[in-house]
C-alpha cells in the first residue's frame, strides 16, 4: 500500500477552492476522483493547504496511498490524463506511510500579485488584484516587514475562525514593485484562514496613504478583525511552495518541486 | 466628427476571432456594439489585423469615427466600462480623417509561445501551444531567419486563400527558449491568413528533427500550402504590435502603445 506525495499546480478561478463541498467542484475532489477510477475503490486525499475559492497553486502538495502498486511517474501520467487543464499534476514521489501533507508541512509560502495601473491586463484579470492609484511600496514593505517573526495573528482570522491558537511565526514577509506589478510574499509555518487576503487588505489601506506604518503594528496588536484592512480578492493569491522536513519524503530525498516558471513577458 | 485610433488588448480564448460573425462573439462587434451605445447611433470599427479565433493581441490597433466631440480619454473610459474583462482599451488618441487601421498600417508584430516541457502549467493553457519532446531551438531559429526579407508566402497561406498577391516583407523572423517556452516574433509589412501559425508548425517539424533547416527554404520555394508543416494551435499566437508612419496619428505625434507586460513571474 505505497503512500504517495505529489505537487500540483491549479489555476483556481473556475473552482470552489481545495476542499471537497457539496456544491461545486473543488480540487481535492477532482483528485479524488481520478484516484478512484486509477486504484478501483475510494481514495481520500489531504492537501498541505486549504486554498479558498479562486486562489491559486504553483505548488500544492497533496498526499494520499494506494491499493495498488505503480510508479511515481504513471501517477503524474495517470492523474494528468484523467484531470481537467487547469488542474496538472507537476511530480509525484513515495513517501513514507506516516507522510502527512497537512500536519507534516514545515513552512507554506504565498505570494499575492496586485496590478496596479489603470488598466488592467485581460491576460491579468484571473490572476492578480486590480488597484488603481499611487501605492506607496516603500511603506507597505515596511509595514510587511512588521509582521516578520513569532505574533498573533488573530486580527487576520476569518470572520467566526474557530481556531484555538492564532500565534504562528513569520520567516518573511516582504512587498515589491515589478512595473505595474506588485508581489508580496509570506512564508510561515502556518496561515490563519483568509490571513493572507487580510493582510493584504490592511497594506493596501497603507500604500494608498489612508493608514501611517504604524497601523500594521496597531491592528496586529489589536488581535481584532474588525481593525484590520478589507479582505483582499482571491485570484491574486498563490500557494508557491509547501516545505517538509527531509525526513518527511520518502528515502530521505527532497521532492524535486517543479513549478513552472509563470513567465507571461516572452 | 472626430476620428480616434484606439490600441487594444485582448484574450482571445472566448471568442470567434477579431471580425464579427453571425454566430459567436468578436472583438470588432463587442466594440462596434460598445461604440453604438455610446455615440447612440451605429459606428464601424476597422481593425489593422484580423486575429482568428483563439488568437490573443497585445496591442491590436482599430479605427473608427464619432458624431459627439469626446475627449480621447473619455474615450477609454468609456468603452472599458461597457466592454468585458477580457478586452481592455489601453489608450486613444484622436487621428487624421483620413486614418484607416488595416491600409496605414506599416508593420506587424506577431508572436507565437511554444510551451516545451512534459507537464504544461495551468497558468500557460490559454497562452500557449504545448509541444511534448525535445526541440532543438538552434535550428528552428536558423530556419525562421531564412524568411527575413522579401518572398512569396503562398505556402503559408490559408488552404483556399484567395489573396491576389501573397509576397510580403518580413523584417525580423528570430525565435529563442526561455527555460520551458520558447518564443517566436515576427515582425513584417503584412501577413496571409493563417500564415504565423503554418510558419511556425514548419518550424515544430524542423525543431523534433522530422526535418533539416533547409527544408524551410524548399517549402517557400514551393509556393505550395501541402508542403509546410501544420497550422499551429491559435491559442500560442498574438498580435504584438501594428506600426504606422508618424503622420498617419494625429498632430504627427505617435500614439503611445501602453501595452501591459506580461510579466507572470514574480
Amino acid at each position: 500500500m505505497p503512500t504517495f506525495k505529489i505537487t500540483v499546480a491549479y489555476d483556481g478561478t473556475d473552482f470552489v477552492g481545495w476542499q471537497r463541498q457539496a456544491n461545486g467542484v473543488s480540487i481535492q475532489g477532482l483528485l479524488e476522483g481520478a484516484l478512484a477510477d486509477l486504484d478501483q475503490r475510494p481514495v481520500g486525499v489531504t492537501g498541505a493547504g486549504r486554498t479558498d475559492a479562486g486562489v491559486h497553486a504553483l505548488g500544492q502538495v497533496a498526499g494520499f496511498s494506494l491499493a495498488r502498486r505503480i510508479e511515481a511517474e504513471a501517477v503524474v501520467r495517470a492523474l494528468n490524463a484523467r484531470l481537467p487543464p487547469d488542474v496538472r499534476v507537476l511530480s509525484a514521489a513515495e513517501a513514507p506511510p506516516a507522510f502527512h501533507a497537512r500536519f507534516g508541512a514545515r513552512a507554506k509560502t504565498y505570494r499575492y500579485r496586485i496590478w496596479n495601473a489603470d488598466v488592467i491586463s485581460p491576460f491579468e484579470r484571473r490572476y492578480a488584484w486590480h488597484v488603481v492609484g499611487p501605492l506607496d511600496v516603500a511603506s507597505m514593505d515596511a509595514a510587511a516587514r512588521l509582521l516578520e517573526g513569532r505574533h498573533d495573528f488573530a486580527a487576520f482570522r476569518a470572520a467566526g475562525g474557530t481556531t484555538r491558537t492564532t500565534t504562528r511565526t513569520m520567516a518573511a514577509s516582504r512587498l515589491e514593485r515589478r512595473d505595474r506589478l506588485i508581489v508580496y510574499e509570506i512564508t510561515g509555518d502556518g496561515f490563519l484562514r483568509y490571513m493572507v487576503r487580510a493582510i493584504v487588505g490592511t497594506l493596501v489601506e497603507i500604500g494608498c496613504g489612508r493608514r501611517p506604518v504604524a497601523w500594521m503594528g496597531e491592528v496586529l496588536a489589536s488581535r481584532d478583525r474588525a481593525r484590520a484592512g478589507p479582505t483582499a480578492s482571491p485570484e491574486g493569491l498563490f500557494l508557491v511552495r509547501v516545505d517538509y522536513d527531509a525526513n518527511a519524503t520518502g528515502s530521505g530525498l527532497r521532492l524535486k518541486v517543479d513549478v513552472p516558471a509563470m513567465s507571461r513577458e516572452p
